[in-house]
């Protein structure tokens, strides 16, 4: 197991990362103020997991309620919410009482921001049981759910108590999932870090094939470069917005090609080709270093060509994105293989030429 | 005009209190990141206060959206709330457009949540228009909402960027909701300053006419009391809790008699009466601070006895109450008039005496 430890001041938080993490009661017992805890999951990781990390706590002596929700991003809404309220108060949970998010990034961000407002607020600690939610929502403190108008509009910044990710538990995990969180690991690698970056180009495929010191490797070091952005910007001004590479157009493929047809992951993968086309066009990166991040991205399982939705279309729907700031908009690109910059000044014609017809 | 600056470093803000001033908008300008603003207020509000802030804010170049509400208690839901953050991305609100509650407690503890979560955080400012929540809203950060199992469970700790305390709304006030106002401002007496409660006494006449610079200085020193408290104690677990002079018991009142049968502070008015009975038994304050305190209560034009619920009924609605810890009821209580001590020990026969026949 390695641990990574978040440095918030007073609410700084360990991550621990490694094989077998949800037998590990001594890992949770420390952190619970009360010992309680409402375990919250949906129906398709309950059945997996549940019941071990119920007999770790009760084996512990910590009482154990739970809360099973319905899986599926399109119930990131107000009333699965209050489902957890409902368990919260016919429980009678104190503020003491620890939440427990057991899951993939839907459960943590619910789970947390169920945390954050119940009694104005109560512990919590995220257990991510997807690689995209290990490596992504471990760090930073954003929770929320989605309201029909906008996605993760509602929320807060909360940070959890600590995070367990179990690297076993993704040996259960859809490919195509896994896939989606490698996704985020390349970005990592991308903005920050062109030595990790030739470490995922050489270990692809034991990551793929759920290598246990490769995988937790990959986390740690996505969970680190992400806490140091994060570090000099917690509550999302300027530097934090290179986690957002490929998010823009990304977000323009999700809406274009109609929600969960493709998943978050890879429209992100196809947003960060997207990303290195265009900073190949300004002259920042070499043709070879986009052909090389293509190389990557295929190898990950993920698509490298974005989807034709038209060059208005992709204009109107990056428009309806939140980082969008005084109507002007805004692109994080490549200054070079490992470097990112935020940028508000790239040319109609450089757009156009990579957007109109992507290849 | 009298100004109070709520000292919570870099969130520190200020209470602006006196008359006139909706027309002021030289103290709402300089708070706001973007003139853009959404007004949040009721449907009794609106035609009283709504048209006069709008003309105020539009004369200083900012531009005005608004969202009017069902006016209650009632209506502090889930469902309410969405109708603030269905206007919000309706109008393209962005994370820099300030939301302004013009109403009582109900709007502002809406709005104030509204604002906590919306996009993880945005400027908000209070104008408070009851004399209840100049009093108590105006300080503490406190936001919420209900949950049909709990008053105020769901909700965050989020702080204004300025409050205006206009007194000249409190003339279309119904008394009876001015006299609840006096019910939590009387308690900050009891609880904390024999002076200030000798100058209720003295100017409780006053004080219901409007009297523009003794009502000024009711709230200015309201409020003070209650950030000098807060500021010991921000987001409670120790003597913050002396602020709930009456409530546990008002709890019960209210619970007890249906809720909105009796208004809030006229239960707390009732429960400090009852505060003062127990705090007398216990030997703590004499016959003759019992009749003041209830004198004065009287002279506020609330009630000094507390409904007959019965001593079994009683326990059960106090039970119930959030500021039980780990099983064990905690009471407010008067040390002295002027000084309130928080305890855990009132014997069974005290507490008989007291609830068995409220008289
Ligand atoms: N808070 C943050 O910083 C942050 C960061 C990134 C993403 N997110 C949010 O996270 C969500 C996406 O997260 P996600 O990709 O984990 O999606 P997800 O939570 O929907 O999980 C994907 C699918 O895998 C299932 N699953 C989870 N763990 C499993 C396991 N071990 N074995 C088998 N199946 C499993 C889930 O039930 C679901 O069906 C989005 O809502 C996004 O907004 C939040
Ligand atoms: N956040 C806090 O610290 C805090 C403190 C105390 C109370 N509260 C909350 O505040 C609420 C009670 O506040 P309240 O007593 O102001 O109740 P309220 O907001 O319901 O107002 C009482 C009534 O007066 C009306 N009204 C408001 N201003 C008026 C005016 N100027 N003229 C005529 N009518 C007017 C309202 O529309 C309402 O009908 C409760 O929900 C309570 O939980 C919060
Ligand atoms: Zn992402
Ligand atoms: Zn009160």
């Amino acid at each position: 197991m390695q641990t990574l430890t978040v440095d918030l001041g007073d609410r700084s938080y360990p991550i621990h990362i490694g094989a077998g993490l949800l037998a590990r009661g001594d890992l949770i017992v420390p952190h619970l103020a009360q010992k309680r805890v409402m375990v919250v999951t949906n129906t398709t990781v309950a059945p997996l997991y549940l019941a071990q990390l119920t007999a770790t706590l009760e084996g512990a002596g910590v009482q154990v309620a739970s809360v099973v929700l319905p899986d599926g991003e399109a119930y990131k809404t107000w009333e699965t919410l209050n489902l957890i309220f409902d368990a919260l108060l016919t429980e009678r949970a104190e503020r003491k009482t620890t939440l427990i998010a057991l899951g993939g990034g839907v459960i943590g961000d619910m789970t947390g921001f169920a945390a954050a407002c119940y009694q104005r607020g109560v512990p919590f600690i995220q257990i991510p049981t997807t690689l995209l939610s290990q490596v992504d929502s471990s760090v930073g403190g954003k929770t929320g759910i989605n309201h029909p108008l906008g996605k993760n509009m509602i929320g807060a910044f909360y940070q959890p108590k600590a995070v367990l990710a179990d690297t076993d538990t993704l040996k259960t995990l859809p490919p195509r999932e896994l896939s989606a969180g490698l996704a985020e690991v390349i970005k990592y690698g991308l903005i920050w870090d062109a030595e990790f970056l030739g470490w995922l180009e050489a270990n692809m495929e034991k990551l793929r094939a759920l290598d246990p010191v490769a995988i937790a490797h990959a986390i740690y070091r996505s969970c680190e470069i992400k806490a140091q952005v994060v570090a000099q910007d917690e509550r999302e001004g300027g530097l934090r917005a290179i986690l957002n590479l490929g998010h823009t157009f990304g977000h323009a493929i999700e809406t274009g090609m109609g929600y969960g047809n493709w998943l978050h992951g890879e429209a992100v993968a196809a947003g960060m080709v997207l990303a290195a086309q265009t900073s190949q066009r300004l002259g920042w990166i070499a043709e070879a270093d986009v052909a090389r991040t293509r190389t990557l991205i295929r190898a990950a399982g993920l698509p490298d060509v974005a989807p034709d939705l038209g060059f208005e279309k992709y204009l109107e729907y990056m428009g309806h994105d939140k980082k969008v700031e005084g109507g002007k908009m805004r692109f994080v690109l490549l200054k070079k293989l490992g470097e990112a910059v935020i940028t508000g000044d790239v040319p109609h014609d450089v757009l156009s030429g990579v957007l109109a017809r992507p290849h």
